[in-house]
């Protein structure tokens, strides 16, 4: 359990939440050959959902990069789940989506995203740096400010 | 053409649509390995998009899930043509994008979703458990209601 | 250099940029056996980004499709750069995800697309023919009018 990574997470005070299964007819994360693709995370925190909002209306980017990691946290627990709890199988984080709920004239996409960026490649090195797409949308599930999706690869 | 999943879609009284070229410089799907990536489809019916409008403006969550499942149709009808017209051949569908175009405030995306999602399953049963990103965008080809894409994985 | 897509390139008198490194925690392309994933690319030119403004306010069809294959010339630069320089290598364009920064009821995103998807089939022929998804999205970074990521097959 006490991994490169998993202490890595330790240092920074982060928790991974427990790999909830979600209500509804789809998985966490479906695996094909040495890839893992994470369905899309919110930034969902004891089962509620954090970060209601959008950027440029009611969050600074320094807040949505803090809903970027939280949904982060998300996406790892559930690789995690599907690597028999041990991170070190990351063999390289292919590619984020970063969802960002704008408000009008909101184009600091990038920023925000660097909080989901940042957390990966703190944790994973050089296996983190990914590709990714960060975009502006309308609105997100439940008013959330930030989802995420991951391609992950694994050994 | 009656194995089990044409019987499913013959029970529900649901029919795939012709697997229609589109009208410009892209393909409905590619095929790399074992893997479909399928384009993101409208709720096209005999040629002519249906639901066009918005969640929470013209439409429903229950309206919307409807266009979900007419996107979903014509995914099958892609993915069927590329597998010589055997369904039975989807080893699994790894993840469902699904685009939601939502007025302003509405953050019924997963619901929406859900109507892709259920029918995917119903059809498929645990091969159909997918990944999956729902987002609310804000506008789409045609002022349509839902885009899903997909990726699946076939032998 | 002089293969024949450089020549088409040259034909056209367009130029791919250098392959410039992102100023985040990310990369511009990574590899997952023969599969390229290219981030998410903007429409920068010399270093900065064009194409400022929305479809259905600033920007007109026409305009958002030079955006567009802007984006694409810078697809393609990272592409090259992770091929060794040689774009013949590529064997498929598997998927283009393009957003389309779009105004209330501007609903055209796939004409815009077909700037990217043009461009590509022009100049990589059936092996340029992908599945694509066009969306419209409320902001993109920077302001710029389109965003596109692509997923490569290369041998």
């Amino acid at each position: 359990m006490t991994n490169a990574i998993e202490a890595k997470l330790a240092e920074k005070g982060l928790v991974l939440p427990e790999a909830a299964l979600p209500a509804a007819n789809y998985v966490p994360a479906t695996i094909s050959g040495n890839l893992i693709y994470v369905s899309g995370q919110l930034p969902m925190k004891d089962g509620k959902p954090q970060g209601i909002g959008k950027l440029g209306r009611e969050f600074t980017i320094e807040q949505g990069q803090e809903v970027a990691r939280q949904c982060v946290l998300n996406v790892l627990a559930h690789v995690r789940a599907n690597l028999n709890g041990d991170l070190t199988r990351v063999k390289r984080v292919l590619r984020l989506g970063i969802f960002v709920a704008s408000a009008e004239g909101f184009t600091d996409q990038p920023k925000v995203a660097n909080g989901a960026s940042d957390l990966i490649v703190e944790l994973f090195g050089d296996k983190g740096k990914h590709a990714r797409a960060a975009v502006g949308v309308a609105e997100l599930p439940f008013g959330v400010a930030v989802e995420v999706e991951a391609t992950v690869e694994f050994e």
